[in-house]
């Protein structure tokens, strides 16, 4: 056992041990002997943010990929404030993540110094486990058990806080890595019963979730499907989905509820596999918020806490599907667009260009409506999408994605409102030189709030220029190529589908990280439909057939 | 009473009529009916910001300077964690704020869809009053209690949670304003004690604090000072400090532990007026957190919860100084600075510009210690701090200082690593044509931590490359030149003392918010002076002509 070590080296050893070898940091006066600490255990990478939020959702972006967690270092409840949004987001994902959050010195908490706040009141909000390390004997244990409990099933956000004297006492002992505990899979009686139900009259759906995503997972799922007639969906925001030319297809519940509906309408028996039964982002007066039809038995083969791909492998074995053969994406891409500039062709430009093995970080919202029909056929990739509905965690996303990944492209797709919560995440992809191609779509406008503002209603009673300019960025707009020029990323602006495609094709060959501003019309101004948005929400998730009917019908 | 409301224009109504007539707001879906409702307010002002660390910090400058609350609107438990660090600031300023966080409507909180959280546990971090609307009908009687409280003594976070069918429901009734129960003052016998002390043998001082730094407050102890012989402080990080030519100089209990002992050293009698006995901002391994020296006696005056000014008042009576002559500052700028850009010769050129009844916020950590100094005897200004120190806050407080007084310039003094915070700020002074010219020291670094490094002891043992790199911002180094002209705000460079005065001058000159970037080496790096940070702190709060001369001896 080393001698002689403070709690931070401890500490810092600890973690590397249980694989927990990347940190995103935003360090103040109270972490410096964990700053200090970083240059005993090599094997850590300290990833320096300028923002909480970036550090967070970097974190969120790099268990996603990596498949186990990082640490973040945070400087006491306000560092801890800053970066809960992208916590949140984690959490909802069920991303597992270990927060060290510095804290004044045990013996000068009673003073209340000017950052002293209640830590454990805020990290409650996103953790599954908080604890305030009692002294520097103890703190490796705390982390072990910090560790553990984020890595298990569901992945957990484990804050661990530490007061700065348990951080610089001495007598720090490394503790060995704590497996978490194996996740049950679902009983022969559950599994026989959704059997049963899947071979039995009606309409019938998986609901795939969480870990359910990934190929394994979906080619059981698709097997299943192929052997039962089930229909798969996806949940709205998957954590991180599969898909591409040779993976099963899997159909997105749509964020719209009206569409959602349409989706699940006369399902019979719905079976949830690690995801949980739909229901509305957002309430509307008079309209439904359990999506979920009335008539609609509901089924769970996976509960979060439970092995996912477990279940499903065994209930392919008890429908005798191990053979079957599931229904495979086949190869197929978009042509090059042509004319006008819209986010629509952005998308089928992404669809056209997309290399093997990327990663999409999907923030876009109104803007990113077309995608999963543009790159349903694309080459394999992978996509991450905003699981907790915070905005601001696209372009951080992609700084641990590709920290996990170092030889996969990334293509973040933000909006400029989306973009601007967390814009410094533009800096540490610079300093780090990651593979990142962030596209803003510049719509000059929350237009997904011009959405929401017909959608509650808000709209009919009173709307008038003070509330329509509470959703508009156009005064200023905002100049996304000076943005990420300052802050040191190679940042285009295209104007022309032709721009937009030599931009990305230079991105995508050369490395680093690269900005491409697309200047689009609003979802909303250009196309001057109040009720496009719903049908282009709804296309991405329609059977492809009747998606490219409807599309050539309204947007040609 | 108006018929026919919703409960969010009742609110709105209900608002204005208490004095809140501002509104800093960063909505989404759940906030719609709250911003369809701002037409129907003529009188409501709703000012929108791009991150709501802006629209909190924005709200605490506004409050500062215009004497009441304005309110904040903020998107469910993320929003407004990502407002935390800056109502963690106004919180301890004692800063009045009314926070109106949307959040699902009440049917839907049973579904935890994505953006579902525990609202109240985060607000609880800095808000003394918390509350989850239940009815419209009980909406606006609550908004009154939310402003009173807020508008208390002291000054107090209040936090509304404002489910949306709260908001969109029928049968809103606004509420008539409730006055905040007057604040007692200091009784008879505490007034006696303390006059007793002060005529008393021994060395005496009077700590200010919240709402005695105005100039009523610092008339009143300077009569007391001169009538007595007591020394005046006014707390390390002042919410708000009345100061220049014609009002008493109060010097500031420094940042450092070590210098602030130097001040305290001796002091037999404190008396505390709206200000906590100081402690140090952070614990550092062997030193004492407690700077009261031990034979040192508290007296308090003003407790936060009451009269401050009326306690002075009462203690100049007591004393019989209501004649006294107060000592105050004569006029007198430095002059204009010449030779090599540092951060000593900025603050030089601004004490020398400073125009009539400016604001400066001061954000500019370990670049701003000369400030003080140089300002002293400029024309009368305010100075607003980092009084929680969770940085980010002066770019979003330069905001709402100049809604609050547009009539004023504001000059925010920042750090690179403190404005990255919170840069979206600038697009809001671009949007509102705010005058604020921001001026960031760009050092390259976050230099404040190179210090707290050494002092913590760390970089004794083990501080390396990896270490060194977390305090490091030049690789990249930021453009905020680019930076503040991508979101709208007139920028430039200054590299000399030359290109510095005279982007001042036209900065104070032209409306509208400008940037100057002042490229300066680091505090620590230019001078290489391990100590000389402590020793520049100090001065700028050691009575002037001792401070002269000792910075011709080390900083000529």
């Amino acid at each position: 056992m080393p001698q002689g070590l403070n709690g931070a080296q401890a500490m810092l050893r600890t973690l590397v041990d249980a694989g927990v070898n990347v940190c995103f940091t935003n360090p103040g006066t109270s972490e410096m002997h964990f700053v200090a600490a970083l240059d005993t255990v090599p094997e850590m990478r300290a990833v320096l943010a300028l923002f909480e939020g970036v550090a967070t959702g970097a974190a969120d972006g790099y268990a996603r990929m990596a498949g186990k967690p990082a640490a973040t270092l945070l400087h006491l409840g306000c560092g801890l404030g800053n970066g809960l949004a992208n916590l949140h987001n984690a959490r909802k994902g069920r991303v597992p993540m270990v927060n060290i959050v510095g804290d004044h010195a045990t013996y000068h908490v009673q003073y209340d110094a000017q950052l002293q706040s209640d830590i454990e009141t805020v990290a409650r909000n996103v953790s599954s486990w908080v604890r305030t390390s009692q002294s520097t004997a103890e703190l490796c244990s705390d982390v072990v058990e910090a560790v553990a409990t984020a890595t298990g099933a569901p992945g957990q956000i484990a804050t661990l806080i530490l007061p700065a004297d348990v951080s610089w006492g001495e007598g720090g002992v490394p503790q060995p890595p704590r497996l978490p505990a194996p996740a049950p899979v679902a009983s022969d009686e559950v599994v026989a019963a959704i059997a049963q139900a899947l071979q039995g009259p009606g309409k019938k759906a998986l609901l795939l979730g969480g870990r359910a995503l990934r190929e394994p997972g979906l080619l059981a799922a698709a097997r299943i499907a192929a052997q039962t007639g089930a229909k798969l969906f996806a949940e709205v925001f998957p954590t991180r989905i599969e898909r591409g030319a040779g993976l099963p297809h899997v159909e997105r519940i749509a964020y719209l509820a009206e569409m959602a509906s349409v989706q699940l309408a006369g399902i019979d028996h719905l079976i949830l596999v690690d995801a949980k039964a739909p229901v509305s982002f957002f309430a509307y007066p008079g309209k439904k918020s359990y999506l979920v039809p009335d008539s609609c038995q509901v089924h769970t083969l996976a509960a979060f806490t439970q092995d996912a791909q477990g279940g499903l492998d065994k209930l392919c074995r008890q429908l005798g599907a191990e053979q079957a053969q599931p229904a495979l994406q086949p190869a197929v891409r978009p042509d090059r667009p042509r004319g006008k500039l819209t986010s629509e062709k952005v998308c089928k430009a992404i669809g056209h260009l997309l290399p093997e093995r990327a990663i999409i970080v999907d923030e876009a919202q109104t803007s990113g409506v077309m995608l999963p029909l543009f790159t349903a056929g694309a080459p394999r990739h992978d996509v991450l999408t905003l699981t907790g509905g915070a905005i601001g965690q696209g372009l951080p996303a992609a700084v641990g994605a590709a920290i996990a990944c170092p030889d996969r492209p990334v293509l973040a797709l933000v909006g400029d409102g989306s973009a601007m919560y967390t814009i410094q995440a533009l800096w540490t992809m610079a300093r780090e030189q990651l593979n990142v191609t962030s596209i803003v779509f510049n719509n000059r406008s929350y237009a997904i709030l011009n959405v929401e503002l017909q959608r509650v209603g808000a709209a009919e009673t009173a709307a008038g220029s003070k509330a329509k300019s509470q959703l508009d960025l156009s005064n200023p707009s905002l100049d996304f190529v000076q943005m990420g020029n300052s802050m040191g990323v190679h940042s285009v602006r295209a104007t022309t589908v032709d721009e937009f495609v030599a931009a990305l094709q230079r991105a995508l060959a050369s490395p680093g990280p690269h900005l491409i501003e697309v200047v689009v019309p609003s979802a909303i101004a250009g196309l001057k439909l109040r009720l496009l948005p719903y049908v282009l929400q709804s296309l991405a998730h329609l059977p492809q057939p009747l998606a490219k009917l409807l599309k050539k019908k309204i947007a040609p």
